[in-house]
């Protein structure tokens, strides 16, 4: 997606009849706001794009009220967006064409605790940080973590993941039920508190991965965790990023069930310390995090540790009180804005591969080898452990010619991941910057089949219009 | 799905033309066959229904011949169902709209092995145990276990399970990527070997499960797992089924990762002692196996054998070698077969509902109080780990009240899974057994949807018609 193409998906707009304002206004009176301000406030996230603010936000306080929302927008063809706390870094919550923000940030109520069964339902504006408080004292906790303190409908839409899911797996293994207003603002569910299922489609799995294009989730339940009973957190500095990509390769290779394995390059734990006050030997790093029985931690980090040396680690820097465990955490979920705030001003160019374990080296390596060509500021984190990387090239957002340099570089890694039998997007999503890569990635006969299913589901095109799919 | 109901799906019979059978002859010469005793041999599984068989078969051996059988057909609108090994337990290979059987069993080449990926690529018509032999060497192996050999095409359409599922998962979590022919014969490719993506709609999950609706599989890639540095198998006997149920609930609800956690009552384990010669004790009865590093295998032992020995389980009794686990597991498999020989010339009608797992002890209690009370012989065997069990009504095909007896003693037990939150079918699809049941579990909206998808994605409704959906 560049410049001009954005330009493009803009001129689609659908201004919304006065009717339909009126019909809002009627229907939603003080949840219902046309102030630049408060459409300024929906009409951004934390994408690197740049496009005109929606026409209205209603404020949702139920399922029913993001269902009559729809209907009235459908009643005039006229686009709906689901907006939770807008930390999308692909321009989900847009509105290229113009249309009707429906804020869910208030529909965050913790439905049901089922701690008997490990699960739990939530309005979809609960986010990850309120559902762990929420379950708190039940022993339980919801493993999938993202960085931002995202909302479970947005981490559903986008089929979100991070630090975890090399051990829990992402939203797609763990939401198991879904309420669901469709383009015709019909209620739906799709799945069952059962934990597993052959009744039917799998339509919770389309749903999940959406962004908002077939439906919007209004409730989620997802798969709870029994507390581990030790927790054990470390760093391990390499001489070199290959030698911490290799470790982290052999640790999944051999079946290690680490429950996380960030890698962090010497140029990013630089804006981290900075960012966070913290003295992080600055090379390249791996933060790892050990869940289980105290015998299977100890089990677990005598291996790392031998395959660590192995590859010239250094001795394992432990983090040993819950404390100091979330000190380093929020660092490393603050190892995005750490780079932002490194240069005043700039935006990031954030890519999202996902390859093979065995591939990830090569992926990563190379493409490391062209930022430093580049001349550009960047900086590099990963989900190793799930071979998902993330480079963050931080540009001058009024600079065409470096918006295109890191563009050009994305592009390179992004077709390079294809090559190695990866993914262009392990968990950020298409949005509005990856339609390209996604066909070439998916093919042209898989695009289809996606195309056939949106337009059956929503074939006036309102919901969450111009993602996804490039214009054809 | 009753006797009448089924001869009105066969109503709409679709007889292919002689000039289609004429084309699919000169495309596929020996590959392709109009013999009665092929087309039977095709036209029947493991179900209890007997319809007429297809009009004829065409063996595939490339996706490339799957590709052109189904052009040919869809030129005449005429039905096309892949047919594997023939395991379905309800009616999903039956040709109750006619047309054409595509046996894709000889579509057998483990196309590539990724040990250092953990994946395995193969063509559709590939079996669990010769996939497990071709990987064996690579000190990997694939977990998914539904008691059939099945094919992995077979077992990715119906979203298979079994055994393992509690500790590995379903072929929900396990498939990885697809190469699918489309209703129109085209050939497209979903997912990648990468282990989690973002990239667009989950495509692959929506087709693993679709039982032949949407499209057929013709390669499947799925992950595999390091083959356990320990492995231990024990069965426990308890004085009620109450006892055995109970002790699941705790080992699921503690997180104990079991890898195998299976029920047999004492009826079910006199018919399994007299088909596979076992003097296995003739009680309620749990069949667990524990893999791991031995001292994590130790650990989960005794938490189990603490949680038995509450609910008055007797003491653990060991399979210790390889010899003597496999004939333990290859007992339970042939649970199903066993049952069938107890009763000469009976068919089963098999319950599959999955209930959260606090659930399980009033959905499985009262299941079995009622199916004593009608008098029917039954057997009950239950991947209780997580929540699903079956019980087999042994009727006899031709006794109309016997069928309606147990076709009432499902409908309950289904309705009551429904009422304590699970699902009619936990791993054996919905077939022509369970349309009504789906109906209920996700409602009209989710259906709809689901007809949506299917009406976008097969408008003249020859894949696998009459399937999964209601006559309307």
């Amino acid at each position: 997606m560049n410049a001009s193409n954005l330009a493009q998906l803009c001129i689609q707009q659908r201004v919304p009849p006065a009717a339909l304002l009126a019909a809002l206004l009627a229907r939603f009176g003080q949840q219902f706001s046309t102030a630049l301000v408060v459409r300024e406030q929906h009409g951004r996230d934390e994408s690197a794009f740049s496009v005109p603010p929606p026409a209205a936000v209603v404020f949702a306080h139920s399922t029913r009220d993001v269902a009559d929302a729809v209907k009235l927008a459908a009643q005039y063809t006229i686009p709906v967006i689901a907006f939770g706390v807008g930390s999308s870094l692909e321009g989900h919550l847009l509105a290229v064409q113009g249309g009707i923000s429906i804020d869910v940030s208030r529909m965050n109520e913790v439905l049901s605790i089922n701690a008997e069964d490990l699960t739990v339902t939530v309005q979809c504006g609960v986010t990850r940080k309120q559902l762990n408080e929420a379950v708190k004292s039940t022993g339980l906790f919801f493993p999938i973590d993202p960085g931002a303190d995202a909302t479970l409908g947005g981490m559903s839409a986008t089929r979100a993941s991070g630090t975890n899911a090399v051990r829990y797996g992402t939203m797609r293994e763990n939401v198991l039920a879904l309420e669901v207003v469709t383009a015709q603002g019909e209620i739906i569910r799709t799945g069952t508190r059962a934990k597993k299922s052959s009744a039917g489609y799998d339509l919770t799995r389309l749903l999940v991965g959406s962004e908002g294009t077939l439906g919007i989730i209004t409730e989620v339940t997802v798969k709870l965790y029994p507390l581990p009973e030790a927790v054990m957190a470390a760093t391990c500095s390499f001489a070199s990023l290959a030698d911490a990509v290799n470790t982290t390769i052999l640790i999944i290779q051999l079946g290690v069930p680490i429950a996380r394995c960030e890698l962090l390059d010497a140029n990013t734990i630089r804006m981290v310390n900075q960012h966070s006050r913290l003295s992080l030997r600055e090379g390249a790093m791996l933060l790892m995090e050990f869940h289980g029985s105290p015998a299977s931690v100890r089990e677990q980090v005598e291996i790392v540790q031998a395959l660590a040396a192995d590859q010239q680690g250094e001795a394992f820097e432990w983090a040993n009180t819950p404390e100091e465990r979330t000190r380093l955490w929020t660092a490393r979920h603050n190892a995005y804005f750490a780079g932002i705030q490194s240069r005043p001003g700039c935006k990031a160019i954030t890519t999202d591969t996902c390859v093979p374990i065995s591939q990830l080296a090569e992926a990563l390596l190379d493409s490391v080898l062209e930022a430093e060509q580049s001349g550009l500021t960047y900086f590099l984190v990963g989900h190793v452990g799930d071979g998902n990387f993330h480079m963050g090239y931080l540009i001058d957002p009024d600079s065409a010619s470096e918006r295109a340099s890191a563009e050009q570089l994305n592009s390179q890694l992004v077709q390079r991941a294809l090559d190695l039998g990866g993914t262009c997007s392990g968990e950020h999503g298409v949005g509005l910057h990856k339609m390209d890569f996604l066909l070439a990635e998916a093919g042209a006969g898989a695009i289809a089949m996606m195309r056939a299913i949106k337009q059956a589901l929503d074939p006036d095109n309102i919901l969450n219009p111009g993602k996804i799919f490039a214009i054809e």
